[in-house]
This record gives structure tokens, sequence and C-alpha cells, in this order.
């Protein structure tokens, strides 16, 4: 491959820490070993064409998840307008898994999910001035709270008990 | 401190995820320990409004340092247009601190600055429609390339020798 194309070893190295991963998430997420990721990183090898396209999506994701949500808070305001609202995280792969399946195919781990949120939190203070908390997702203390108020579990249920934590 | 001010936890650790800093470099910025700062974000302590506020201060800078850039970059443009661009980035401490010294009061680390350099590409990309390479500065080769053209040592010397890395 000729170095006038795709990432070099700065820029994938930097791509990896802007989404928040580490040299073994990026290697599960790429199929390669944390050797080549590292090797990536050094410009000892090339990352494959692959490899840096799936990161890349990746990141394009993220980028349309900031926009898509951005768009909806401010569409959200016009109607009822405040300046705080929760967003709610997932601290855990396992609790990502069972209560956002929806992202797995697009953001694989409860890290890319995170990272979009933060960017979430930046963008919507910079562009509405609406303070964004991201709330990690305690299971316990949701699940009492849906028992107490005699909820079903939702996204609009978890969202309500985020505001809680605010 | 109220539950209601300033980051939490998920939102500090992301925010140095979000910087490309480890916790050793987040102590080193904000005077901490590394014993602190892992604190921070398991939530055991809260961030010290201080530490907070020199990360996001930082944060306000890179992305400050992002749109003029960009600015510039598009205003560039409008007299040359070219659809690709070399940006020098420094791969040591060393290097940033003898070659780019301007920037060390804002963003001490070259990490910091690398960061941001990040945020450029991925900005000029989006924006401009313009690729950006980062290009390290390889200090021995730069010193050659001056010497073949007897060129003194000045950013645009930088610049015009990432080019030709292109």
């Amino acid at each position: 491959m000729s170095k006038n194309t795709g990432l070099n070893a700065i820029e994938i190295h930097y791509l990896r820490l802007s989404l928040g991963l580490t040299v073994e998430q990026v290697a599960e997420i790429t199929k390669a070993s944390t050797d080549d990721v590292l090797a990536w990183e050094t410009g000892e090898q090339q990352a494959p064409d692959l490899a840096q396209k799936k990161l890349l999506d990746i990141d394009d994701i993220i980028e349309m998840q900031v926009l898509n949500t951005t768009d909806g808070i401010e569409e959200l305001f016009k109607k009822e307008p405040k300046r705080r609202l929760a967003f709610v995280v997932y601290p855990t792969q396992a609790l990502y898994t069972q209560y956002n399946p929806e992202f797995l195919s697009s953001l694989p781990l409860t890290e890319l999910y995170n990272t979009a949120a933060w960017r979430i939190k930046k963008e919507c203070k910079l562009v509405l001035e609406v303070d964004v908390s991201l709330v990690a997702l305690d299971a316990e203390a949701y699940k009492r709270y849906r028992a107490d108020n005699g909820m079903s579990e939702s996204r609009e249920s978890r969202a309500k008990w985020a505001a809680t934590q605010l």
C-alpha cells in the first residue's frame, strides 16, 4: 500500500484514542491481535484497509448518533424547554447488552456508546446550551424505581429514572 | 459538593479519554496523584473543581484551535485550492517542546496537541472535504531537507517539509 492512502501510524493511534478504546478492544473489533494493533500504531505495519474502514465507520456512526440526538433534543426543547437533561449510559458490557441491544450491531462495545454520549454532552452544551449529564445505569436502583412506580422496562422508563438522578 | 454540580465519575473518565490522556498524564496536569485520578473515575472521590476546570479548559482550547485552524485552511483555500494538506505533529515531548514551544502554556503535552490535530483532520474532512494528513516530525529528515534547500527553521519550513511527506 502506498503511503498516500489510508491512515498512518499516528492517525490510527489517535483514532483509537478518540473512540475511547484500548488496544485490546481495537484488536477485538478488527479481529486482529494486540501485537498487530501495536504494530499499526508504531508504524511497523500498515493497518489493513478493512480494519481502518471498521474503525472509521464506527467513528461515523458515533458522529451520526451525536447529530441525530442533538437534533432530537433541540426538537424536544421547542415544546418543552429545559436546560438540564439526563442521558443513560451503561457502566458494564453486560448491562449495555441487556438494556440497549439495538446498538450492538453498530456500536458493539458499551465504551463506544459512552464515547458517543460524551460527544453528545459536549455538542448539546456548545450548540444548545443544554447541560446533559451522563447517568450510569444502576440496575438495582432502576428496578426499585420501576417497582415503586409500577413501570415496565423501556427506554422511556430508563430516561425517567435517570432524570431522578440529577 | 452536591451531585448536581460538575462532572461525575463517568464524565471525568470520558473527558480524559477524549483528550487522549493516560491516568498518569491527567495526574501530572492536575497536580494530583494517579490514585486520586482513579478515585475520580470510579466515583470514590469527586474530582476537585480546579482539576475539572483545568481539563475542561484544555478541551475548550483544543476546540478553539480546531475552529481557528479549520477557518484558516478554508481562507487559504479560497486563493489556492487543493484537497490534500500536511499537518505537523510531534512524536515526542522533547520535539514538541523544542519546535512548538508556543503551545506549551495552553497545551502542555504533545499528546494534547496531537489530539487537536486529529480533531482538525476530522473537521477539515467533514466541513471542507479536505484530506489532512498528520505528519510526525522526523527531526533528522527535516534537518537534511533544510540543509539541502538552504532553509532556516520555522513553522513554514516544517510545513514545507511535511508537504514532501504526502
